[in-house]
């Protein structure tokens, strides 16, 4: 049997049970910070007096944003602006920037501007889609004074490789005519020259630290877009030409730019924003891992009973260092069990995922579709929690 | 904090965990036994050396004569023979003889029968089911020697008062003109008078338990075709004037035993089967009981650290003596904890459920539909199973 290291014992006669909420955001139904609500809800039902630490997760992707300005509170502002989506028409982008010691540090979620889960995106042509909001905003930062960047990535609908982000900084990218090609999968076909007389100086100036979790190269069989292009919505019938596209453009970027990065592991990341900024001289360090030291997680840990996290969706993907799996990892160093409440639970993967998690547990209490998993999730968090915490209190100690 | 009585520390360095598994049925996809056979091998991917007792419950339905072969074993057998269902259609219903002693104790599941799982019976016009087959039943059993009967109610796809049952046993229903009229909700109408004199004599020498959770009575506002009516197929234009001839039928019926039971609780169990056995002199108890009574539950819950039961659906009705309602109340009485793990929660009643259980699970991982539950129920129910237990393992002791 697995058992923490934490003796209630020291809590007297009427233990207060200590639990730490680590969720990642529930995409597409709840953020972090709604979850650890729904999460406390459920748990207060149980132990009216427990001490509950709130730390919402993330891993780099969506919701990151929200997870350090949380765990920032007053250190940071948060601001938005209008910057072109992945389809061209206008998204409003949410920002952040953190006062670290009188250094302002500009935080940075590409979901914001190219997420997958904006819906005019995703109805346009994956092999139209760009970046140049991105860089827009990051431009956007530099006039702000901000020399200090985290970027999380993930979650993107594009596979453009970062040319994009590149037009959005200044960059020209020409054909053999010099007329400028578009900064899309389909637009790179064309390109026979990439101009950076005009891109933003103080760029190279800035010190970017990509928080990103995968670990492709920008191109081939492990690539940007062989890769995660299906899941964005690249016709299978494209994969090879625009794979070809992006080695095409990524040769002549790097000429441009003087270092070889298409190789490296996180170049394909965000549909290759990982690549253009590793150019950039970027580097880069595990999302979830970044968040968690933000969060200071392993403070909330020290001395606690219980950790619960949970995500929309687990499945194989979550042991790759998803939010999820960093919070069981730093949970397990600190003696804590971590149990996984998320909207659901891959069956095929539960095996894997309960050597990694105390218990794993979907929304749903019966037959359910997404739909009503989605439109009742706080509701069904909060009780599923709940009915996990009557479990755990029941235990004679 | 609830905690149970059971002390683990006894057990030495390496605790071995006692569990009683005590599910009910999980009607359209496990029986009790492979409800247990589920949960037990979901708990040994925890605990390979748990202690575990499995004693499928029933609570006078469906699965009713399963659990109690189960629980008596080699005292018993187990039989079957070709009986008229509620359409008439022939079905092959099993029954059992259990050697009390020496003296032959026949068990009925109206279920196997009569049952609502009976998709001939159920696609036959609601009006004109019956209960002949009851009574065929009940006389072989008289034929084999059979004096004590334990009969369960519950499940039923009949609202013909019992008086299909009196038909099987040998009563004649007579209209004015002589004529037999059949012993249904729509045939009962012209009912004028009841002819005891074929009734086999030997029923009046028998002991009937009729085992039962439904405390209405025949008719009226809360009578068997009001309150089971619909449910059963009854057209809502129906319900009235079915019920009035259930009346009718009932002072006749009355009127030739010599004693009125039409008003008492349970006459409108099974369709008003019920009132039919009250008129032969059947005594009544809880089946849930009878059956917690017959698998020695409360032997079982001794020294017990944990129980899980479980049903197909829980909801408010399970709170009404159903199998695993009674199982918590007789782990409560015993300091066990008892966990519920059903096909469905319906959350509206996770707030009583929450009173009674310690721990509340369905079955789905995510969202599901109701095909894909009873399909993989077996495997969904190890999971779930083995997911709770993980939380269990890991509390602190």
């Amino acid at each position: 049997m697995t058992a923490g290291k934490v003796n209630s014992a020291r809590h007297g006669d009427n233990p207060v049970v200590n639990i730490v909420l680590a969720p990642d955001s529930f995409k597409g139904s709840l953020s972090a910070p709604e979850a650890c609500a729904a999460m406390e809800t459920g748990l207060r039902r149980v132990w009216p007096d427990a001490g509950v630490r709130a730390r919402p997760m993330a891993d780099g992707g969506e919701g990151t944003l929200d997870a350090i300005l949380h765990a920032v509170g007053t250190r940071a502002i948060r601001a938005s602006m209008q910057v072109p989506g992945a389809s061209g028409a206008p998204v409003e982008a949410a920002y952040g920037i953190v006062d670290e010691g009188g250094v302002p540090v500009g935080i940075i979620e590409i979901a914001q501007v190219v997420g997958i889960t904006d819906p005019v995106a995703m109805q346009s042509d994956a092999g139209s889609r760009d970046t140049i909001g991105v860089g827009v905003l990051m431009r956007a930062l530099l006039d702000r004074g901000v020399r200090d960047l985290r970027i999380g990535l993930g979650g993107s609908s594009t596979s453009d490789g970062g040319a994009g982000l590149l037009v959005g900084l200044g960059a020209r990218l020409l054909d053999h005519a010099g007329r400028d090609v578009e900064p899309t999968p389909r637009g790179l076909a064309t390109l026979a020259r990439i101009d950076l007389g005009g891109v933003d100086a103080r760029v190279r100036d800035a010190r970017i630290l990509v928080l990103s979790d995968v670990d492709n190269p920008l191109c081939g069989a492990q690539g940007a877009m062989t890769v995660f292009g299906p899941q964005k919505g690249v016709a299978a019938a494209d994969i090879a030409a625009f794979d070809a596209s992006l080695a095409h453009y990524a040769g002549l970027a790097e000429r441009a730019f003087g270092r070889s990065v298409a190789g490296n592991a996180g170049a394909g990341s965000a549909g290759g924003l990982g690549f253009a900024l590793q150019l950039l001289g970027a580097s880069s360090a595990s999302g979830a891992e970044v968040v968690a030291g933000v969060i200071a997680l392993d403070v909330a840990l020290a001395g606690a009973d219980w950790a619960i996290t949970g995500e929309g969706r687990s499945d194989g993907q979550t042991l790759r260092h998803k939010g999820p799996f960093v919070v069981a990892q730093h949970a397990r160093r600190c003696g804590v069990p971590a149990t996984l409440v998320s909207g659901s639970v891959d069956a095929a993967a539960l095996g894997d995922l309960g050597r990694v998690f105390t218990g794993c547990f979907g929304l749903p209490n019966g037959p359910m579709t997404l739909q009503d998993c989605v439109v009742h999730a706080a509701a069904l968090l909060a009780d599923r929690t709940e009915q996990v915490a009557r479990v755990w209190s029941a235990v004679p100690r």
